[in-house]
């Protein structure tokens, strides 16, 4: 049964009021333009107007057609009605910054050039492999419900052995799986972590964990990083309580890419010990080493339950799996378990046994041989692109791994001016500004998505852009 | 490669360890007994204890074998060490009652008779079909990613048609994917409603929605229920402040298995309209009727969007693909769909599409006629037993859909002792206080989980044991 064409119209004009795309007094388009936009004869948009006239939304004015006298929340009947919409202000949780908005509105624009997605190119999605794992999770397919509440056994003891080969000796036991790493954030942050308690992570970071960790409470402390990661000596000169915590992403940093060296992975576990400071260590870029494998995980040495590790299958596999895990304490884990059972009950059977199904038949280590060429092919062309356009305007380093080059533009080149003119001119790239508020003079550039050619055409476009500045 | 034997040990002890099962001063295994339950030579047990000595944590003690001397979160460095197992008590999320972990646990006990589980029993997956949608999902597979922040738009175009034939007509834009119901409180408690606000809500309720609410700073105010439901004149009187909303299930509540009128829907929505009270209206039993279609949604009647709409494939299909949708006005789904980005990115791609598949080949509804079926049998045979045992001791309802039978108890009967007492004899039940403190004479008995003959010996060792006391 489909829904009268009134409706349809009625239902479209509230939205637009509701939305706040036709405020409060402004005029409707004329009911010939309406009726043309829907295809329908006047009299239907007169049947609707009729409605919303009576609803008290809209009112026909002498000389100036129908005007909106009123939104579906501002609407009165005996009393103010309800009001969502000032609700919306009121969570404990922040809306995203409209930059980030807008950005994840522009990821979704496929006419432009996508220097910016944090996602393997649809080149690299292994539709074959993932057919045939459906088709041997369907054959192979019991009854299921909800799942245990620390995620699918099999799942997890796959998880197990493919940490076990990090050097991240942990059992089933001690494994949740998660709906991705960002959710495991999450979870940390409403769980784990007391509001108002500071959270020390790479300055620049990963950029919805600012919001989650911010949206609980939590006050970010950015710390900066050299060539070989964040410094923790500049962590040891602002830690005064014990009400902290480390977050940081050794392995192929987003957003610049670094990888961190292992004495500096030593040192910050001992300054975890020494410290009190538990660290929370995101490796959700660590299967994509393009050069040479990177040194072990800061969990693989970690002998007294000080860090929680967290991967995922997003970034070197596919993102729409939404599957990820935590490893840790047992008694953490537990507790984590449990505040995943209240928020979802757990992620999805199928997504959980297509993942164990890529993890236990292999499929994922030799999808990661190709990938890994793929990425330093494009890596490469980047870097090749980067040198022959920008290499007077700009600097970066080489990434040894994951998906991003960080761009540092010469301090003459407005960077909130160049990545407006680049989305106008159909390239889009992330303002450094977004990562860490004193990054203006950088943006971060992803060669994991675009084709090869449209990542050599995106950046000689910025540099066209740099000159006609 | 995998962890050599003595790693192995030393992890299953550390584990013993910071569990708490080998607290602080307790002994160890003997070595013997130790080589025995690992299939090693007392050389092994000895090196993996000596790494243990060396880390601090255990000792050997002359005449008292190996002794607990330190555990991960107390060991001392140079300093103390960090401390997670103290984080476990600090975040904003409160741990669930420790009854409700037990239920949780004595409801994967496989041997036990399950009158507890609101879940379809395994008899009633539709194995055949859900292997038909997965091999259809993949052939028809196309490369996919991070999914568009309202959802897979198939999937809630399907869910909007789903809805239109509810009465609600709402547009794909207005449909926000969730993984599941209860990710939908989730979402509204931490994104919509402030903190120290008050939610109304049926006494008793759906469990997890009490502690959604409360983790996230809500007040809880329940309202007495007759059998029409929840009683709006009891909102009215204690309705004081705007920042309130009120929560409830219309369609075979959860645990009382009530159906609302058709009247006191209307009286609902007035209300929401004339005292700017929102509406969550949780629809996830809807499609579970037994006797003869609910009256429509409280949604379909609402002209100005001050009910947010909830519903899910968790009760009627299945709970594992954790597929749930909210439909409400499109600035408040917008903001809750970035608020969902923030927490995990989108629901999964497989089990949206799986989803999509189950609503527009139809094969949802027939399955729904079968299930409806299966479940008439079950709850007829329940009520039969109940008559058949526990009249003389019990009073209860006739539930015309949904999973349960809300069961209260003759005041002389102590619950508890009949909870714990089922329990022994291998008979899981609810107890009403789970649900509301003050219903302490009452239990919730589902009849969709267990097979009929067992529903059927579950109440038969109730009548049994009660006789005993
Ligand atoms: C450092 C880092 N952590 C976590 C994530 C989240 O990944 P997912 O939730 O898809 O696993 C991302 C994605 O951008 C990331 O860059
Ligand atoms: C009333 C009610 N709402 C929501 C849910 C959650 O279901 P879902 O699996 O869709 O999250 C349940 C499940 O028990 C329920 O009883």
């Amino acid at each position: 049964m489909k829904a009268p064409k009134y409706k349809v119209i009625i239902d479209y004009i509230k939205e637009q009021i509701t939305n706040g795309i036709w405020p409060v007094g402004s005029r409707l388009p004329s009911q010939r333009d309406l009726a043309k936009q829907f295809g329908v004869n006047r009299s239907t948009i007169v049947t609707a107007l009729d409605e919303l006239a009576a609803d008290g939304l809209v009112e026909g004015k002498l000389g100036m057609g129908t005007v909106v006298i009123n939104n579906t929340w501002t609407l009165m009947r005996s009393a103010p009605p309800v009001n969502w919409n000032e609700q919306v202000g009121l969570g404990t949780h922040q809306a995203s910054l409209s930059t980030v908005q807008a950005i994840n509105l522009a990821e979704a624009d496929e006419n432009l050039i996508q220097l910016s997605k944090g996602e393997l190119s649809k080149d690299l999605f292994p539709l074959e492999e993932m057919r045939a794992v459906l088709t041997k999770v369907g054959q192979e397919l019991e009854p299921f419900g909800y799942e245990d509440p620390k995620g699918n056994p099999l799942l997890r003891e796959a998880i197990a052995k493919y940490l076990n080969q990090k050097g991240i000796m942990v059992h089933a036991s001690s494994i949740l799986v998660v709906s991705g790493a960002l959710q495991a954030l999450h979870l940390i942050s409403i769980g784990l972590l007391e509001r108002e308690s500071t959270v020390f992570l790479e300055s620049p970071s990963y950029l919805y964990s600012l919001s989650t960790f911010q949206s609980a409470g939590m006050k970010l402390h950015g710390i900066p990083m050299d060539k070989e990661g964040i410094i923790p000596e500049m962590i040891e000169a602002s830690h005064h309580s014990r009400k902290s915590v480390l977050y940081c992403h050794p392995n192929f940093h987003n957003p610049t890419g670094t990888l961190m060296g292992e004495k500096r992975r030593q040192q910050l576990l001992k300054l975890a010990e020494s410290a009190q400071l538990p660290i929370i260590e995101d490796d959700v870029y660590g299967d994509l080493w393009l050069d040479s494998p990177p040194p072990s995980p800061i969990k693989s040495h970690d002998r007294h339950g000080n860090v929680l590790y967290l991967g995922s299958l997003s970034k070197s596999l596919n993102p729409g799996l939404r599957i990820g895990w935590i490893a840790g304490p047992e008694a953490v884990i537990d507790r984590l378990a449990d505040l995943k059972m209240q928020t979802d009950y757990g992620s999805s059977s199928l997504s959980q046994r297509a993942a164990a199904e890529w993890l236990v038949s292999g499929l994922y280590e030799k999808h990661l041989l190709k990938v890994r060429k793929q990425l330093k092919v494009r890596r490469n062309a980047a870097l090749e692109a980067l040198e022959k356009h920008l290499s007077s305007f700009a600097e970066w380093d080489r990434p040894a791994g994951g998906f991003f080059i960080w761009v540092k533009m010469n301090s003459d080149i407005s960077l909130p001016d160049l990545y407006r003119k680049a989305l106008a001119n159909g390239v889009l790239i992330n303002p450094g500004r977004i990562y860490a508020t004193q990054k203006m003079q950088h943006f971060r550039l992803s060669f994991a998505n675009a084709p090869v050619e449209d990542i050599q055409k995106g950046i000689a476009i910025l540099e066209s852009l740099i000159e006609d500045c």
